[in-house]
């Protein structure tokens, strides 16, 4: 099975109209010199795991995103995407929850720059537990309340609240991408919520 | 100089007419029973730093406390108590920002239980950066991002709002009790934010 | 099922020639005295997971200690002993240590003073995944690797090496006491070795 | 002043006979490939802050390199260098450990794949703590103790071991590159060891 990580248009970024911006960052790479790119370099990615949190800060539930592959297969996957040129971690982290879930989600992005974990993605499997074969991608991963109205957009059909026992299952876990059952594993338990 | 932790009142929580409940919890201690502990084990803390974030997450200002001691000596502390038989970290990390920031501060509790560093406080002098003269302390040290409008109580007369800048100086640190300024600039690098 | 936080003998700490010292600290408790603060505080502990790593620090194997109960029965538990008054944490997961696993262990104590997880054990389940019925206890837990020879010593009849595949399996959660194969699963995730 | 993530041959990997050897991985860059991405995308690099360690794991000293520009200007600075295409985290960190403390050294790399900070360098100066005036950098930062005898190579001169006090101090800070004084010291805090 091909898997991948999803960044099917990695310098979108929602304009007024959401009509995609033309590539005015000379950072920006088309799509030849971006395949080039990672062929050649470690990209940097950040993922996202949305949850919802009671008064006490304690995650009551995970939202995943179920994603159409251009096979017609159904996968499960995090919010996720590349960090630009030029780009804070903060702002890509915000930039790609914004695209994933709709302007009305409300995230409340961490204090702290320091991921969860970090998930290492590489063509070849048998490495680390997760797996690209478009590239080498280094991500890191964060756990964010999300307060307010989840709307996937793109490509995204839905996303799925469970509870972290549901999001922890084997039957999750045989449904997402790239290895990325464990990270939703690994990111439930940074949180206290794994048994 | 005698610094302590402070903690005039453990078992105090807000009732609805702000009168201290009785002490109905059997798990509760006498003071004399307190004191009698204190000499024979290491008792148990939470201690939070309340911050002002941005739209990104970023720490913008830090909250610190200036408290009247009864000697009249003013010293600047943290949010800080004692966790009870029975209660949860996580709440009695809300019990605590209730009291000394009030019911209006709406705090964002930590969606993990991991703190940001681990305070030890011992009532002689150099075994660690922080001391209490009254006990052995061990505490569970947060930032907390806080979104409403805080107005301490009880013994506490001020919030003081500062840049990360100013929280991590000298002349903060220098009238932090007990060794707090270290804990502070702890808190702060924890958030990416000491220079 | 009645299951205990395992402290067999929390202020026992190597002689020269193995036998206890006499309780000189006045803050260490009788029987009588403990058990009666165990009703009113919660009870400070460090837990730690052994592990063996690789020369590029990953961990490659896990240690599980099996015990015998009184009744007979057996369970696999984690290295674990209460802190004592004046005692910093550091010595305190050092003295547990030498307790659990003999003096050739060898221990690498972490840098960092930070758990990677806090575990909150109370009497009655439901509360957290952990329960310990003889007290409320707070419990920091650490990853240790250790370099020497591991010779278990008191009530504790072997420690058994696990993949890291092994110690996360249902199957020995099953045989762990107070919900501690949550822990073990959550110590895995924090050196990103969960599945 | 011209700040620079110290990198100057980053495909280099000791050899038995200490000669670089010719770059076999199609994934290596030539020096103007390299130069024409560093405008393209964001490099993954790691940094370590070396550290010694007692018998209960706390950090007495800390290593700082002493590092000679071109221009003659001495800076100092930390170990730290590119990840490139298909190395793990830790592959990359052991690789520049090895080259900036020699083969001697003996490092433990942590269990953890978590860096205790992250930073974020940017050629303009005002995004962040951090400049590098050739790229878009970000660094994964671990702590390291080494056990061995460290002799750094290349263009390295000299490791200082210092007292975390020192490290910490305002007249160290200054002579780091590239805002290096500050993530030194949030190293620091991480171990707990800053005042």
């Amino acid at each position: 099975m091909s898997v991948r990580t999803p960044d099917p248009d990695p310098d979108w970024t929602p304009g007024p109209d959401g009509v995609p911006p033309p590539n005015v960052n000379p950072g920006w790479l088309s799509d030849i010199e971006l395949a080039e790119t990672r062929r050649r370099l470690p990209i940097l990615y950040i993922e996202a795991v949305p949850v919802r949190v009671d008064g006490l800060g304690q995650v009551v539930s995970v939202g995943v995103l179920l994603r159409a592959r251009p096979t017609g297969e159904m996968t499960r996957t995090l919010v996720s995407g590349r960090v630009l040129y030029g780009e804070t971690l903060r702002d890509a982290l915000f930039r790609h929850l914004e695209k994933d879930l709709g302007p009305m989600a409300f995230p409340q992005l961490p204090t702290s720059p320091v991921p969860v974990t970090v998930a290492e993605y590489f063509p070849m499997p048998g490495i680390t537990a997760f797996t690209d074969d478009r590239q080498h991608a280094v991500s890191m991963v964060y756990v964010v309340p999300v307060t307010g109205t989840c709307d996937p957009r793109q490509d995204a059909l839905e996303l799925t609240w469970m509870t972290p026992m549901e999001a922890a299952s084997e039957a999750v876990s045989a449904e997402m991408e790239g290895g990325r059952g464990a990270l939703l594993r690994m990111a439930l338990a940074s949180v206290g919520q794994l048994r």
